[in-house]
């Protein structure tokens, strides 16, 4: 059933981006950026470079550092621009196909994009498309963003970028490069984020300001939501073409998916996660004797909560980093033995004591199960589970891996009934007036809410227009490539 | 400067197709047909097969017999219909992009098209096509198909694909798969071949009549020049959709290009080469002792010249098959020794005869050149060099690989010259009058040619468009795909 | 220069070995148990099987978890008995060639061997075995073990191996797999680990207890240095064939190799990390403001650092888990960019903050410079290094990859020196009787130490032969295998 | 059941060897002498070199010209003397380990030898070595022949060598290379050939003159049976280790396993097979229309029939040179068509002849009933089936692959039962009289035989030591490799 270690019982940030502008070596910036943002996808990565007279493109599954680090791989993406993309997933459609960037020669030029987010219309646009006779040849959505500039009315490429732009629904931090200009752009409600840096006179778009720090390239500023960005040899020119609304910005992102050392908008992420803790542990203290982290995501709330608590923080489980994602557990027998390939207990922390276990979230609940077995068999003498995010009840169309409503445990059962199932002494998460606490608002602002919480409200900020449609199976196209 | 055995110093035809409808493990069977097809591309195949809700693709480079022999390739071609293209080469732009069969999802369903041939205003239609938004994800002509098809505004997908064709000019005999239907198309002047066979109750599309024998199908007729056939469960329908005209079939395919054991177009190629060489003797006799050809294309019109001259055929060259494509001569020195690759001459039958030497055709001359030396070296007393065709002095623009004209010894030289230059005692290659006789005509018709020719007289029988433009250069879409 | 991230600039644990006797898929149970001593070598390793009538060998390079794992390599593994091995590096000589385990068929039958730990006689061995015909095939010590087994004159297999093995100097921690037995061995000093488990009625043999946890298994008890354990259907026989001596186990495995959830000859590793740490905090006390882990290894003993100075625990510095051992950085211009592939310091933790920074050991020196260079361009106000261990002054050989003695810092610089050449506030060292200490010793005892501390004292328990030797460059014999 | 085209129903000679001592650019040297000598062994290819101080080694699967010539393999091969392989077979054992040459470091220093032939006391002098302790890393002949030399009590490698060889019985062409020296044996009877050449200067030795021809080197002499040549860079000394014994060249290299251009042991290939077809069309005339080859190995002897029985020459088969060794017919029902993956027949020349069918050997018979019954199917009005040798009925022990004596034609049926099984009107072989005219002999001198020709007549001119044993199941050694 559980192909992977407990079963890749998480969430998944589908998406990060990178680009720079005129720049000695910019496929190999373009590398150390997508290596910094790893976290966002670790499945396969693309860069797009434009040498002055052409683009060249290379896609590759698996990790940064050891495809794009290759002299062969870079050699073959010459130039002083490039835009880069890396990926969760590359399974359930079209292998590389699906690897952005994409490219397209259009009647206007070379024009890549790279994005994070995801279309909440990009299939019936795409229908509509192939009505009139554009041929697609992968599903994702962002080769719908390619076909409306090309298919655009408009006169100039800014022109139809913006006339394309303005069909789109849903969440994107796009990075696009022509011949001449890298452009950037956060959909109106700035759902996913997007950083403006600076290196040595060289700007930068980035998903997170970790891949700033790699390089040793300074912080400018988020991009704007709704805000696009048109960078040519000129400077920077900025253009605001949605409609106005009020910013709803991913809360997640600040519970798990961000790296922890990143700032977004305006935030420290791992001040942020212990922030969180020590809500967690103001709102449900538990008589214990250690705070033990689940590793590695749920170590900063951990730290944060034992701080609050005065407790001690210890690394009761131990974290394998060599657990592939390809790890398959070979047997039938291997797969009923349990075994722990991700995590292990350390006995000799746990044995007799009463425990505060501190994890990010609680998806489909198996992992939770299965760590809480393994912590109670080491010896635990109690098990209090904290979980550092309100319950997730619904899933993210904006870009996240997120399993269906119906297995997202917290959607079928009360929390009392969770404790139930996963064997726990007593069970807490934080409330959403907490998060937002932590993330220093008062509280939620229930008419108009401050972030996108989607996942745990079920409050949608966008309309959904292919979830409403019935029929979304689609035959990829396959022009072109490896199959 | 040359990378290959004597210098690649031949013509190729670009393609071969083939497809069957209805017929269990289709794609095992297009398999088959594109091995005995092998000789007309060897660089890459690929197939599509539709198993009745699905199509799947599948790509490679190298023989088929390497490639799709394979039970994991075949697994992945399930279903009853199937087309096939094998390619001379994948060089120059795209890599595998540019194998066909090409596959789209249109809005009336998908559709997949193999071509031989060349669409002589692919590029114009192209750049026409990208102005109202089509994006192109190769450099093949055979895209351009599809985007036709795409685009019309005929209303069922017949209609669509006449409509496409008909705007289509140069050589192009076609294979196509819908979810409903097999195509099989000849462009109006047929020049290249397509024939109609039947395998058990299946029909098949194939470029030669070898394709059939190797699993014992019958022979049906040949596909007409101008002809559409649309084969569907209810059986086959013909469809005249151009405006009629004289045929003009390429006789270079008797020459050289099509197996010795098809019959093309209701000859058999053995035997049409067999009487080029019996014009040859009586057109251009040599006082000699032994006629040797040059392996293996030279054969047969070498067994035809020696049954006519009453004179020894032997084989006093032999040839290693084992050379692969990709024989790079090592290093400066070696390629500075001028190895014998491919050719070995047979110093205990040359030495001391008077050698009639009979090839196919000289395309640059540096084959015959470094052959005659090698045949001089083993002892031959005189060389008399015969060609089995009249000498190629213009590019062809309908699908075989052919240096520009400037390259071409031919175009260059006076025949004394080319004598002088490849160092024989004498040369002679066929008269156009000759070649014509070998195929049966009394003569070429100079008013209306019965065969396209273009590459001996530079007639052209179709307009080339592109030819005409100034810049052809184009820069690849990389949407998809692995680069 | 330093091609890694932060130039390699730690020791290595060169081997993990682990094997079990009679149970299904045993080669499946051996990939576990390996997985989890990834740590112990992450390069290559190799399974050996015995199906009852044929050994089986798979090699690969790359993680367990992304070769091992695949069905298709396990399939070529068949057999209830197997050992397995992991190995830090291939590089520097042979490839997979000197992977082990390794196996060979002698007159007595098959025997497979893998071994943790190095033979300071075996270039010395080798060379006697050449000269009366042995041939070898890998520059392996370990083979050295396999022909002095097929050379013995021992009539008996046991007689051959004991034989074998008190020809060795070094350390030794071997598995051994022959046709009806499985064998264990420690070298007299128990220099490396081995511990015996037991999993539903089957014995194992495995360097560190985590790889008994992993599947549930249970730690039955140490293998005593100097003991050679046979294990046959019958049971478990024990010899003590060497010389009794004192036992003098490493060390370092405390500070730095072993996991820290492994057990090591009865004490927990995390447990001895945090109280080194404690040590450290009462015998170099700083004022500070938060104590900062070096990641992942200096963690356990920061949190008992942090918890004895009664000091706040921060996450100051953030590593990234995808750096993988080839992140080679691409181009020069990057190389002196001075990227941060694996860390990156936290600015909104440290800035304005007195740090103490904890990591486990200092070998060059190159890491530390660039690690406290980070921490300062952050904003820290003050660093204080605490070092978990001792001076590392002289090389290792007894299986781990240690530079030579003039490249360790400590062996070049005073510890003021030191201080000054990575720029800190201040640097302290555990002192050797704090480690002592720290594993429950009340101090060193010099006339007979109850460890192997050589790293830290240059007192070497055992003679090194083949460091005496002048010429010690060898061929690799190229018998077989793929070059 | 037959995996390949027609089953793979031929012999293979096993080898071919050419090494060259002190040449610039050594390995690609023998590359082409490799490439010029790949009709003797198509799977799989090794080269040794020695650049003055290291030896080095690449082994490789496949044609030499898809894997030598790359540039990053040669570059692999550095020095200016190298000695090379080519190999039948990879499968039955130990993939690429098998592959020679191999190379050991003895005391003595480093030795590589390549073996053409077989020897017939590997296996037991194998079971006597490794029972006194030597270990073996493959299940080749040719190791035996480095351990002879290593465990030799002589003195100089010199007297170690022919120590060695003293021990061999079986048929041995070997070239072996020496940090000083490359040396070349054959055995006493010379069954195999060997030949050394003189390039610019450079000795080579090779097994066929077209491995000189392809280069441009001279043709110096056979090397002698019995002789052992020593090339030093004082020149070449010639000595004779063994016992004197009259010559028994193979007479079926002339058959069929050389190059038709080869010159050996004094006659030319082409010019015995044209030879061979005289003399069958005087033993056994037909009364035909045509004669048609099996090609291409039927082709020279039916030329020489032709001419002597005056009759028309045809190529009436065509053979498709695709092929690749690895066609496996894909599915069930694509193997119960018969199809003709290798030949088709030209029902245009065939139909309605009575044709001589002229083929080298029969040796299942399954390829000759296919070939008969296409070309029945193809119209022959009668089919006359003439071999060019006598009927193969033993096992070849010497180097070439024969299926056991039960499975061959020659040895269950007479030649009348032949003739109906693959249902011909008439068959004739050559007879062994016959054979030795061709190869200008009176007759075959009955107690004092001209050449080995056991395959025909079951007279082994050599002990054959191994067959007699009982037990020759064997494991590979493990040492090393990929495994």
């Amino acid at each position: 059933m559980d192909e992977t270690p407990f079963g890749d019982d998480s969430l998944h940030e589908e998406c990060g981006v990178f680009g720079i502008f005129q720049r000695t070596d910019a496929a190999a910036v373009v590398t150390l950026g997508l290596h910094a943002l790893q976290h966002r996808g670790q499945e396969a990565a693309g860069i797009v470079s434009f040498d002055g007279s052409q683009f060249h493109v290379e896609r590759h599954s698996g990790l940064i550092g050891d495809t794009f680090t290759k002299q062969s791989v870079l050699e073959r993406l010459p130039g002083s621009s490039a835009i880069g993309h890396t990926r969760y997933a590359t399974s359930g459609g079209g292998g590389l196909r699906n690897v952005q960037p994409f490219f397209a020669e259009l009647s206007a030029g070379g024009f890549a994009v790279a994005h994070n987010g995801n279309i909440t219309n990009a299939m019936t646009v795409q229908r509509e498309l192939q009505r009139r006779g554009s041929i697609f040849s992968s599903t994702s959505d962002t080769e719908t963003i390619l076909h409306l500039v090309a298919t655009s009315a408009g006169r100039l490429f800014v022109d139809k970028l913006i006339d394309a732009l303005s069909r789109l629904e849903g969440a994107f931090s796009l990075v696009g490069l022509s011949s001449k200009k890298m452009v950037g752009v956060r959909d109106p409600l700035g759902i996913r984020p997007l950083v403006l840096g600076e290196f040595e006179g060289s700007l930068i778009l980035a998903s997170e300001t970790c891949a700033l720090d790699i390089m040793g390239a300074t912080f400018v500023r988020d991009i704007a939501p709704g805000e696009l960005v048109i960078i040519t040899e000129d400077g920077i020119e900025s253009i605001f073409p949605f409609q106005a609304r009020r910013p709803r910005f991913c809360i997640f992102e600040y519970v798990y998916f961000a790296r922890p050392d990143s700032n977004v908008e305006g935030r420290n992420v791992y001040d942020i996660r212990k922030k969180i803790g020590a809500e967690l542990a103001r709102e449900s203290h538990a008589e214990a004797d250690i705070v033990v982290p689940v590793p590695d995501s749920g170590v900063p709330a951990a730290i944060g909560y034992a701080q609050e608590a005065n407790l001690p923080f210890e690394l009761g489980i131990i974290r394998n980093h060599y657990v592939g994602r390809t790890f398959i557990q070979p047997t039938d027998a291997i797969r009923h033995m349990g075994v722990k390939l991700k995590h292990n207990a350390n006995r000799r922390i746990l044995e007799g004591k009463r425990v505060v276990l501190v994890d990010d979230s609680i998806v489909r609940g198996t992992t939770s199960q299965k760590i809480v077995q393994m912590v109670r068999e080491a010896g635990a003498a109690e098990v209090h589970m904290r979980i550092a995010s309100p319950p997730t009840r619904a899933s993210c169309f904006y870009g996240v891996d997120t399993p269906e409503k119906g297995k997202l445990l917290a959607s079928r059962m009360t929390i009392e009934e969770m404790a139930d199932y996963i064997k726990v002494d007593s069970l807490a998460f934080l409330t959403i007036d907490g998060l937002y606490r932590a993330v220093d608002e008062p509280e939620r602002n229930r008419m108009m809410p401050q972030f996108c919480d989607a996942c745990f409200t079920g409050d949608y900020p966008t309309s959904l227009t292919d979830q409403d449609g019935t029929d979304n199976v689609r035959q990829l196209s396959l022009l072109g490539g490896a199959g």
